[in-house]
């Protein structure tokens, strides 16, 4: 049996979500791979909360430097969130020698040269499943076994809060304002709701996908991005109309060597394979020159879900070291 | 450069739309992955028809040895169709060392464990993606991204001809007698269609799925089968009325440990991801105990889409090879 040691930096919800995902599946894991996963070390201020899980109090640190020198740790798994500080440990665990996995979007998505180029350099491995429709294995799919194509068009419901609103709004005619505020009361929606609803959070992952997919990256901010603010009910009763739904949609084509790209709410004909996909459920709609259209459906957030995706980053990488 | 040579065997409909794949985007592969991927030898006896693609006649061959005993060859390419014949053909590759890739469903269900186990042996790498789903990467995405689960339920749509059928049924209320004598002449289905009617074809793939999802190998003609035939107009017309579509599903649910399983036509609510997947398209929904819900849709035949999957395994065993 191989034992692969991980470094957590990070035990809030997502972290959480993912000791759990480990701890749950481990047995499993090691019966079918072979490989003895081990998370030995957690960078986390907070050891007190009781968050349901067997951590031991000397797996904690609040010194990354003891995660990144000690010799027995091969893979360090951020889960931080925020920029500056998750990014600067992201470039310092390469730099000691260990693999990354993040499912940090905004990270990934406004440093992606500086982070790949860093994992390269240390022949690293650097892996972000999880920053790209939570659960979903989009990225691992157009980076490996889609290689065979060249993509055409990506479409994507990469935001639940947003496509949790709209479904509301289209389904029982409600206004945006009152789903909102119902969708914070749930915990569906941040207290504030910016990036998700002006669809910052998404052009943050259409740059992850169309850096993977077309091998060219895009600042998120050089995305034209409009969100769902300005969608009412009137504009849904018109769409309506004309058997089609409203979704917040990113969409990257590329066609003649030249890729186009947009963040905003479009008129999907109901047949179209993401018009199904409701409330808080992600999509990604890829076509490809052999494989024509393939759609990848699921939870896009959520501690197990994303909990999911880290370790399926873990185990890729855990195979190969 | 990494230069990868390839044995292909059998240039019917799903081999030319192989070679064609890897034609039309060699040069992608080799700007990508940085290796070079070239079909050297071709097994079949046809070698005047015109395909389509540049084939030098110093390709073809009539004589497997030749493939098999060529030391430059390490991954061979099954696409005879047929069960004794092409089994015996991958058997003997892989006992001359060659890692294997086919889109043989019948003959991988039929012979899962002495194809696999003749791999392990000669330890090569025996991929099968093709064989369920067409182009959607689901063997693959269960095989490894998502080991980190603990799979519950698999339900599927693996049939594209009976998808076509029950679908057209359902939208106008044709007969079956009438939609199959259309789907016929369509080319969409077989002159015998008893395979794909009968669900045999379904059941072929729902034991593969088996096998790795739930590491439990279950005989194709272990699994109860029922087909489309005995659906009727009052059956679609009685599941409308309680908004359910009929599908043909292939069904495996592990609970408490045992594995329960079926391919039969069945009633899906009209909001279940399943049921908007039309015509001849697949679609493959999973439950994993952290990921939850997913699902991946796709082109399940045809000769490019089935080639970008036997090109996807071909990749991956060469950046490994």
């Amino acid at each position: 049996m191989k034992t692969v040691n991980i470094g957590l930096l990070g035990l809030g919800n997502i972290g959480t979500g993912t000791y759990k995902t480990l701890e749950m599946n481990k047995k499993l894991i090691e019966k079918d791979s072979n490989i003895r996963l081990n998370i030995t070390k957690i960078l986390e201020r907070d050891q007190e909360t009781d968050r349901g899980i067997d951590v031991k109090p000397d797996q904690f640190t609040t010194d990354p430097k003891e995660i990144f020198q000690d010799k027995e740790i091969s893979i360090v798994i951020e889960l931080l969130g925020g920029m500056e500080f998750s990014t600067q440990l992201m470039l310092d665990a390469m730099n000691h020698g260990k693999h990354v996995v993040t499912a940090n979007k905004a990270a990934v998505a406004a440093n992606y040269h500086l982070l790949t180029e860093t994992a390269r350099k240390n022949n690293v491995e650097f892996l972000f499943e999880a920053s790209v429709g939570g659960g979903i294995p989009i990225l691992n799919a157009i980076s490996t076994v889609l290689r065979g194509n060249e993509f055409e068009e990506i479409l994507g419901i990469l935001n639940g809060t947003t496509n949790y609103i709209m479904t509301q709004m289209t389904e029982y005619g409600l206004a945006y304002e009152d789903v909102l505020k119902t969708a914070q009361e749930k915990g569906f929606a941040e207290p504030d709701p910016t990036a998700d609803v002006e669809g910052i959070d998404v052009a943050n992952k259409l740059s992850i996908l169309m850096a993977l997919a077309f091998d060219e990256y895009i600042a998120p901010e050089e995305i034209p991005t409009q969100g769902i603010t300005q969608v009412n009910s009137l504009d849904i009763q018109k769409a309506k109309e004309k058997n089609c739904k409203i979704k917040l949609i990113a969409q990257a084509t590329r066609k003649n060597g030249s890729l186009t790209y947009s963040v905003k709410p479009m008129e999907l004909p109901e047949d179209h394979p993401l018009s199904s996909v409701s409330n808080e459920f992600n999509a990604v709609f890829v076509r490809g020159n052999a494989v024509d259209e393939l759609m990848f459906y699921g939870k896009g957030a959520g501690p197990l879900p994303t909990g999911s995706a880290v370790l399926g980053d873990v185990l890729e990488i855990a195979k190969r070291a």
